[in-house]
Order: C-alpha cells, then structure tokens, then sequence
C-alpha cells in the first residue's frame, strides 16, 4: 500500500497566508484574490479542466485547474491525488448557473487557481475521508487522525469545543472560579475501581487517579472559594460497557451558602445556554421536576424519558387474586399497555421476551384487546372482575397490547422501565430533536447491599439527609437533598447539597457502617475541615462526554471523544497500554506476579 | 485543641438567600437592606456594641450587633468566634467619619444587623487566617482548606482562573478548538521518566501519563482540526527542585499551515491579552527576539532577563596571553563588568564565589576598578596592554567591579549568567512589577550527549530543521524552527514549527542514533499519519503555573497552585500516596519489591 510517490517532493508554505477558510467564500467575495489551504477531497478531470474539491475542517471549495488561466499550474495539476495537501491561489468566478449547488456554503462559487503548492502527498486511506464510511470501528480507531478528518466527526469535535467555552462563559459570569484539582491524589473509596500510580520516590505507595474531585470541590468551599468549576478528567477501572471509557469528562461544579433551589437554578440555565449556543435551540424553564417515587412508579427507572408518554401502572391489587400463579405470589405486578400494540407480530413480542430476560424476568405475558375479545395466553386465568379492573384502570381499548411484569419490584421496574423505551421506538413516540430535561429529587439516601449486608449511600457519603431523624430511626426511609437531571432518558448530571457539620458527617459514616476510627484514617481530612468552620455547600457534575453525545445524536461515546479507548481499554492507534521496561518497575520497587497456569 | 463548642448548634440557611459580597457596599447603599454571608475575621466588642469584621472571598464587611437595633441578635452574637459562619442580615448605614477606613472598598459604610443565623462553629485555626503567617509551610499545606481562606493565596487562585478564561477567550475567538487528549497514554520518550499506570485489564501492560500532549497535538493537526487548544495537566516523575511539580499545567498550542511568524503573533497577542485583562497592563508589541547565539554570548543563558543591562563579554582574545595561568590555558573567558559596584564587600565577593560553584565554578577572579588603581588579586597578572585591553573593550572607569570567569563554555556562561541575575538584585537594576517578554530564537537543533555519546534533540525530535543540509553535512550547526518566549528571565513558553514529512522525520531519527525499526516501534504511529497527508504545522505551549507565578509575584510554585504536592511529591493534606490493599495489587498482576537490606 506505500504508494506515496516521494519524488514528487514538497513545497514549503514560503510566506503564504491563508485569506478564507473552504467554507467562506460566497457570490459577494465574486473577483476576489483568495489564498485557501487544505486536503483533495475529489479531483474531477473534465472539458480539459481539472476540478478539485478542497477540503478544510470548515468545508469544500471548488478550486479549478484552467490552462488558460495558469498553463503551468495546470500542467503540475495532474499529479494531485485524493488526500494530497495544497496551497492555492486564485480568482473566485460564479458557477456557471446550472452548477451551482445550493447545499454547500460555497456552492455558487469556484476558484481559479493562478498559482499554488503541494504541501504534501498522501498515501491512499485504507477508508474514504467521507461521512459515510462501511469500515470496522477498529480500523477508524487505528488510523484515528483520518476518521477525524470526516466531517461527522470533526463536527462532533466542533459542537464539543463550543460547549466547553459556553459553560465556561456562563460559569465564569457568574462569579464561578475555575480551580483545577489533583490528578495524582489518594484512593477515595467511591465504589469504583480505583487507577493505581506506583511512587518512585515513596516506593511501596501509590497515588490514585480521581474518580470524581468531590473531597477537592468540598474543601475548596471550606476554603472559602464560594463558587467553584472545572472541566475536569475523571477516571474508573471499570469493566467498560458501550457507553463507559476508563476516563471521561466531567462538568464538575460546586458553590457556598446555597440550597437545592440555587444549585438547580444555576444548572438550568447553563443547559438552556448550551443548547442556545450549541444547537441554536430554546429550552423552556424551569425544567419539570419528579420525585424518585414518582419516577420509579411510572417509568419504572430514576430517568425517565419523558419525550413519550407510556407509562406503567401498578395492577398488584386488581389481580392478585388471579389463578395465574405468578400474580398471585408476586410482591410486585405492574402493567405497560400501549395504545395501538395489537399489531405486534408474535416474533416482535418473542424478542421483547428475550430483551426482558437482561434485567432478570423469567417471561414476558401480555394482552391483547381485539375487537373480538382478549387475545392472550393468560387471560383464561383472569375473572371477569379482573378484566374490569384492568380495563378500567389502563383503560383499555381494542387495538391495545398491555404487558406484565410480576416478581421482585427492582425487576419489575427495570424490565418494564427499558421495555417502554423499547415499545417508545417501536411505535415512533419519540420526537427527533427535541430535548426533554427532567429533574428527578427526593432519592432514598442510602439503599441495602444485601450481599454486604449494610446500607450503602445512594450517591455518596457526603450527600445531606432531608432529616436527620429519619436517618436514625428508620435509615431506609430517610430522603438526600440530591438531584439528578435527565435528558431524554439519559442522566446527565447529578448532585446534591452535602454535609457540613461534622456530627452529622460522623452520623452518616455510622449509618454506613463505618467506624470513627476507619472515617479518620479515610476521611480524616474533611472532617478536619468541617471542623474549621464550612459553610453550607451543595454541587452538581454533569458527564460532557453524554451530553455531547445527546446534542450531536452520536451514537457511541468514542465518536465525540478524540482519542478515545476500545471496551478493552485499548488505544488502538498509539497501541497503549504497553509493556514496560523491567528497570522502570525496578525504579517502582515492583515486579510483575506471574501469570497463574491456564 | 477540640475547643469546638458542639452545644452552640447551627441554623440552616432557611431560604436566606446573600444579596451582596463582601466587598460590594459602598456608600450608594446607604439605607439599603442586605443579607450577607461569610466567615469571622475578628471580633471587637466596644461601647456596647460587638463588631464584626465579616470575610468572604472578596473582601470584609464590618457588621454591627446593636443592643438597640436588635436586642436579642446582639445578646446571641456573644457566642461569636473567628472562623465561625454567618448569614446576616441587616441595614447599611455610614461609618462615623473618624472611622471610615479608605483602603477597604467596604470602608465607609457598616451593616447593622437585623437579624442572623449561625451557620457553623469553628475551632481556633491552628494558624491565623491573615496574609502574613509566621508558620511552616507544612502547616499551611496539611490544612490548606485554611490556608485558601487567606486573601493572598486566594487571590491567586482568583488570578489564575482569570487568566485561563482570557486564554479560552482569545484561542475560542480565533478558532481554536479546545480538544481533549488522553491522560491514560503510551510512555513517550521525551527525556523525562513517565509516571506509570498498570492496566487490570491488560495485566503486565501499562499506561503512562503524558509528559505533554505533543504527538496527540500533531495528530490533531494531520486530523485536519487546523487549530487546536488544551489547558492540560502535564506530568514528570523527575526529581523534584523547588518550582517543580510531579504534575503541572500547560497552555498547549497547535496551528495548521502556519510559519514561525503566525505561531509568535498568535502567542503574542495572548500574553498582551492576559496581562491586559489579569492585571491591566499594556504589553508593547511586537515583542523583541534574540537569537540563542546572541543570548548565550551577553547574557550567559538562554532565557535572558532583559529588565536589566548587566551584560557579558568576550575577552578570551585580550587576555589570553595573561601571566594568569588560568587565563593562559582556558577555552573561553567572559567579564561581566558592574557600574558601581567597586563598593562590594569582600564578603560579598565571597558569597558570589560560593554561589558560582553550584554551576562548577573553581573560583570568581575579580578587579575593582579604583581611582588609584586597580585592585584585585589577579591584577599583577596583567599585562599594560591587557589592562588597556579591558579598559578599552568593558569600557571601564573607577567605582566599577569586573568579574571573570574563565574555562569550558558552558560553565562559563551559567557561572557568570546566573551572577548576572545576583548582581542585579544587589544593585536594585530589576525594575518592580515591568514585564519584558523576550524571544529566543535560531535554538541549535541538536547538543551533544557526552554521555551517552550521541546527538539528542534540543527541543524535541518533532522539531523542524530549518536546513536539511546542515543536519546531514555538520548536525552540531543545524538550526531549529523554535521560539522560547522568555519573561522576566524565566522560560513561559516554547514551542517549533514541526517535521510534517516523513522522510524528513526518518532524517531526524536517524541523526539522534534511532534506527528505522525502532522509529517504527515507538512513533510508528506518527510516521503513519506523516504519510497520508499531513499539514505543515507548528505550535507552543505555555507553563500555566510559571506564568501565574510571574503574574502574581508568588515565590513559590505551590503558591499557586489549590492542591500542591512538596518536594517529596506528597500531599500533606490527603496523605497521598499511600500503601493500598493486597488485593488491589493482585488484580494489578503486581507485587512489591522487598526492600533491599540497608
């Protein structure tokens, strides 16, 4: 494949400066003398012409080669090849009218060329440089630095520059401080895997790569930093799933002497600028807001997508005493119907079987409402009294599909919650290009591990209780002064107003089953702080890697993320992570274990 | 030292919401009602009245508590101690005039306080929350959450976020694009030893953090992104000296199809940019430049502080036919020449004689220039002709002092280069609060590695040569494409046009002893992208931390830095790094060492 021919050798830029970028010229700049720099995107041989697509991150000019106009460029022209890397000068002409192509900035213009350089050859991509591409993810990753040159992608890099500017603009007016934390810092036990730094001059220590600068934002409002923000890398050594890579990127925020109200005002408008200012759109405030309960109950997740409006109902009563066993012992039965369903195929119902299977049902049953009566493998197990109950509190009509879940609540919710979503693309409830941010509040604060049998923090430990009581005499009734907000079913952000006073922190860490002598050894400092005098302080982080993906439409986190890494951790292109020299781990004071025997 | 009183209790914020800073009431608010919140910086009880100096990050407000006014606030705010949080709220009124204090923006008005509400205690800091502590830096640094509550170190941070936005600001304008590069990456040969991270997933591979962003940049660039941007951390796990940091932060810089001339404007017009709007001082541009030739030969470095005028000179060929046998025998001899300064002590002398060692110095030889002669202990070494030699060529004349050093080039610059810098301060030439940014240029592509006994890149092996020949025919004259922006005499940013032909990266390699196998193995991916079409380009990058240093006036790196790490590379406040569990060394495929016996 080396087919770069090196001896056509290369011209230096020799003091020319770009005038416009490919997408600036138009019928005004007509006569124009204009310097453009950038890649062959097409070349096209015709009427003894040449015709070159110039591309540039900003888009396509049409350059022409005339021999009458410049007979030497002309001439030279004809070596230049796809991806090829050129100076030119020339005049901008009008299309003639019937080339004129009105879907491009630059489409009723071309530009003579009287003169220009080869900056560069290329070898031949092992893709086309176009925004379609049929190539294996894998050989976009590798040959990274072309996939970038594709317009999605690049545009994707474009909106995300943006965004990071308008956060900052909206933040810094605000009053914000933009205060950057460690990166090499201690393990702070957050649930995740932490990354690991071996010391070289403490050998035997290590530092941890951030999960999250939580403790740092905190104690930089005990430092009286009142308004503080950071676009900020973060870091899990998680088994990675589609959506996750080892590092990403948060949006982290947190300010002094506020409530949920400030923090949840504050983040409301800095979405609404984004979208203004990304995307052109208006957002509508505030946002709408729903409680954990709520959400839970109707949508049967903690984020709901509410740009459709399918919801679950709670049929536990009316069918209990059903002869269908299922319902009958279920802790649990709830109901999907959708409007127009009885028109799913028996295979379509077969898969929506098998999705359910992933969050731990055993089956799916179902309903249909026929004209003629109920079509259903259960409804001989349903009385009469039954099929009134059901029908009037989903009130049913022929034409409709309900769906069953019964069992363990959490399952329940989660197979019907994703199912919904399911049945919501299915049945093209869901609007393209709308945006429907939600906020969902009152989360428990702490949920039961079952396996280490204690509760955990819902968020994390620093989260401040509604009411203390509750925390004491009933711990899993007691509400966090948290918030999330969601995004088209996605969350985007989340946060909480925290502990400032150091009783109330050692309370939590009791709740949590960790003793005053284990909070001190991991948390010591910030009880310190709380100590000294912190001020009532609440925070948000928002996952830009997400929400970049929710307003570009990508639909994998590696296309909005430069140099992203494969689900195997990978860099395919740099070929990290890699072995190291045996002298550098000496210089760590570590060595390798060996690999156990297969 | 647990002198926090718990009893006191603490009040909520209860919807209070502040109305003003503490630094926002002037005397146009005179009547006006406020609600303020902050810490208590003293408490002066007088004439019945208690008095509150209250501090946020902005400034103080002095709050009154009023028998009067408010009976039963001012019968609560006994309780009050420094460092205890406050809400108040309250009326402001006009100080009487024999207490207005000018140089406080709040100085001419008070706030009588209505009613308030207790936000925390605090126990007694261990240090005192004013400029000027007498106190380890270890202190400050183990409760740097206090340490940031006093205003100097806050108003570097405050600066320092200011100048990131006036960067963001003024790259966003001209079409850069903030692009985020990896932090878990590929061990980059760059000099420095990489800090390392073990992968879990990939055991017995590992990450590295990035010394600097320079190949993702230049990827970025073959990517077709044109212009790019990043304020990133960098890392070096080097020894640490005092204005080191095992992570750092850099303004990283990268153009397309640009020369030196457009790579200097651009960063000129953001240092004009950032001191205009961080401390509002006009920069004049252009900014002058000088060759490295010329720096090294007057000033002795390369990073010449052109606030002053103390300049070497060459005097190898006046002296060489000294008696003095050092003279006699040395490759180069350099005077440094100081107006006045026959009136150092001999004592002095002796100070400067210990200093010039640290460079590899034997000795300082000297000459006072009197006006019955000269005085010195190598004089009589000296010839009638090589007096008048010196006079002539140092343009000598009583009360002046010359200082001699005289051997291998490089001592000799360093030695008398940095005593340049002493003498300058002795001698009160460093004008206070001026900024003389200075180029350096024509930077020699390559030094020889006595060493290792072979050719290393100056810069780095990405630089661009500014003439192919030279590098083949005599490597040691070979000039590169690099700019050091000096300030101040400290290097704040540097940077080159770079190689973006292949054959031309294979060249360099080759020079530096890097055969194409291993070029292959470690910059594969760089020679990949060279080949298909990659844009000349070049770029800069800036230290963040030096540059707020300069900026602010701090003495030390950690100054200026939320969260910085001592010069053993921890962290006094978090105690990182620490040991970590076995297990996660196991799910690392990694053991300690044992240390070996002492």
């Amino acid at each position: 494949m080396d087919d770069r021919n090196t001896e056509l050798g290369m011209d230096s830029l020799g003091g020319w400066r770009r005038t416009h970028t490919c997408a600036d010229l138009g019928p005004e700049e007509l006569g124009r003398e204009t310097c453009l720099m950038g890649w062959v995107q097409y070349r096209r041989d015709h009427g003894g012409l040449i015709f070159i697509d110039l591309r540039d991150r900003h888009g396509l000019t049409q350059v022409v080669f005339s021999p009458e106009v410049a007979p030497e460029a002309h001439a030279r022209a004809h070596v230049l090849r796809t991806e090829f890397v050129l100076a030119i000068k020339g005049v901008v002409r009008a299309r003639p009218d019937d080339m004129v192509n009105s879907k491009l900035a630059t489409g009723a213009i071309e530009v003579y060329v009287t003169e220009f350089k080869l900056l560069n050859t290329a070898k031949t991509p092992p893709f086309p440089i176009e925004d379609r591409v049929d190539v294996s993810e894998n050989l976009r990753l590798k040959y990274r630095f072309l996939d970038l040159r594709r317009k999605t992608m690049a545009d994707n890099l474009i909106l995300r520059s943006r965004v990071s500017q308008s956060v900052r603009r909206y933040l810094d007016e605000l009053g914000f401080l933009e205060i950057e934390t460690p990166v090499l810092t201690k393990s702070t036990p957050e649930g995740a895997r932490d990354f690991l730094v071996p010391s070289r001059v403490n050998q035997g220590q290590f530092y941890a790569l951030p999960q999250s600068p939580q403790l740092f934002k905190q104690l930089l409002m005990c430092g009286g930093m009142d308004r503080y923000f950071q676009i900020v890398k973060c870091f899990r050594d998680e088994d990675l799933r589609a959506d996750r890579q080892p590092e990403f990127t948060q949006i982290d925020i947190e300010m002094s002497f506020v409530d949920e109200e400030q923090v949840m005002g504050m983040a409301e408008g800095m979405i609404a600028r984004v979208l203004r200012e990304s995307l052109g759109q208006e957002l509508a405030l505030p946002i709408p807001r729903m409680k954990y309960e709520q959400a839970m109950a109707e949508y049967g997740v903690d984020k709901p997508d509410i740009r459709f409006d399918l919801k679950l109902t709670d049929v536990t009563e009316i069918v209990r005493g059903s002869e269908f066993k299922l319902f009958a012992t279920a802790a649990l039965i709830k109901a999907l119907p959708v409007s127009g369903g009885a028109e799913l195929s028996r295979k379509e119902i077969d898969d929506y079987t098998e999705f359910v299977k992933i969050y731990g049902a055993q089956g799916l049953a179902w309903i249909k409402i026929k004209e003629d009566g109920w079509q259903s493998p259960i409804a001989k197990f349903l009385s009469d009294a039954e099929r009134a109950g059901l029908t009037e509190a989903l009130n049913l009509k022929p034409g409709d599909i309900v769906f069953f879940q019964a069992g363990a609540p959490d399952m329940v919710n989660s197979a019907l919650g994703n199912l919904r979503l399911r049945l919501g693309e299915r049945f093209g409830l869901i609007p393209e290009g709308t945006f429907a941010p939600l906020w969902v509040t009152d989360f428990p604060l702490l949920e039961w591990d079952p396996e280490a049998k204690r509760w955990v923090a819902m968020h994390h430990p620093f989260t401040a209780p509604k009411d203390m009581d509750a925390l004491a005499s009933d711990p899993g009734s007691a509400v966090a002064r948290a918030y999330d907000l969601v995004l088209n079913g996605t969350e985007v952000g989340g946060g909480s107003i925290r502990i400032h006073n150091p009783e109330t922190q050692q309370q939590m860490f009791a709740a949590l089953g960790i003793d005053a002598e284990e909070a001190q050894a991991k948390f010591g400092f910030l009880l310190d702080a709380l100590v000294f005098g912190a001020p009532p302080h609440g925070g948000i982080a928002f996952g830009l890697d997400r929400l970049i993906m929710l307003l570009t439409g990508a639909k994998s986190i590696r296309d909005v993320i430069a140099f992203p890494k494969t689900q195997k951790a990978t860099c395919l292109m740099t070929e990290a992570p890699s072995a190291v020299e045996n002298t550098q781990l000496r210089d760590l004071g570590l060595r390798l274990r060996e690999k156990p025997k297969e």
